[in-house]
């Protein structure tokens, strides 16, 4: 999806205010794709015959699918841009995709889709850091 | 982002109820990808001079990444499947997107932003075709 | 919440082309609370003991929470109408409450918040299909 | 609509784990309030005539309903709360509204959906900073 991100910032009418692209795609993608994972574990984990063990899963898995989309529609924006806004929600993202990816992570051995989850959690957690980094 | 939606789809613990797995997939990631780009193509708008000609195009650009998140989100959900909500979802989303092409299409020889939001919106419309014509 | 709403659309600059502003305001409001209570339901129904009873329910809770904050979203903005494109939200809006309403109210007795979800669940409907009847 | 919130708070089947419950409620329904409100607001600034200076004012107005809107998701679920990401995603909140309070109270005088929103997102903010010194 990265692909698709970085096509429509080269259309940007206006300079992008020295952010590096690659780095600022990677991010916005890996929002995307963590949300969408997120969704679909809280569903599977919903499907498993021990849902009752998993409902904390279920939880951080919700939470962390809308904190992703919410970060992801915030960077897609370069207009009017507000670095304080940025940063906070980028920090409100890598916390919580780093706290499902330790929620995941304990199921991981049972559980497929935590597996991939966690993976996509971590990926997430990594690609906000990058951002914060060269914001700072 | 086809891949990631099929390997958390195959990590689903039940069965898929009979529904043809990759053109849920497809549909799935259409309808992320088309969310993205109306998002950045709204903002696009905002930043181009002539903005009070495209006055029309942005606000199609925000409910058309209103409702492709949430067919999406409702898509990756398979426990406790309801197909008359996934049916009007599914219609209202390619309806948004067929009103949200038409709109940039106006505009895709003076702005690539809508050039490459106007396609984008066209494969989420078929993939959501797609996706109905298995349902019925 | 309506009253809210309705003082936003009074500052609307422009005609807000003949739609029935109370009609439209109790509906957008409906949306937000229906959104908000069954986010709440899906929650309170992963808090129970009997939780693996309650997955179906959880599921539809959270497609009507993502429908209904859509649904609002589009209603609450009157720059460049799509007709076919609120007309089609409605009726998701409309299907996916009336899915809910059914599925909390089979647990109703058993669980107050149940109750409560499917009481704003059947409010939400009616508020569309009143809305929708102004629009045809 | 605090009142709502706080009837779907009093059926939640387990202890709320000593948080405020007023205060809670009071914080969601202010981000639902100002969700909605920064929506309407970003809406009547595209059909101002002078639109092309009010781009920055829309995009904060974007940014800040969908902040207000994960914030309000995320504070809705009690089962398995994680404290980082409450605070986390209560201070991106609270950075969103003070950006586009700061942004609204410029166009004040001259656009009252300005003035209206400036107040939800003061609301807003201290809502949230309101329940920040509870957590702490």
């Amino acid at each position: 999806m990265s692909h698709h991100v970085e096509a429509m910032l080269d259309t940007y009418p206006k300079d992008l205010g020295g952010i590096d692209k690659q780095v600022l795609a990677a991010c916005i993608a890996a929002c995307f794709e963590c949300a969408q994972t997120c969704t679909a574990c809280a569903d599977a984990c919903l499907a498993e015959d021990m849902v009752a063990e998993l409902t904390n899963c279920i939880r951080i898995n919700l939470d962390c699918a809308d904190v992703c989309e919410t970060t992801a529609r915030v960077l897609s924006r370069r207009t009017g841009y507000d670095a304080n806004t940025a940063r906070a929600i980028l920090e409100a993202c890598r916390t919580a995709c780093e706290a499902c990816a330790d929620e995941c992570e304990r199921h991981a051995e049972m559980h497929e889709h935590c597996r991939v989850c966690a993976e996509a959690c971590r990926r997430c957690e990594l690609s906000c850091a990058n951002l914060l980094a060269t914001l700072n």
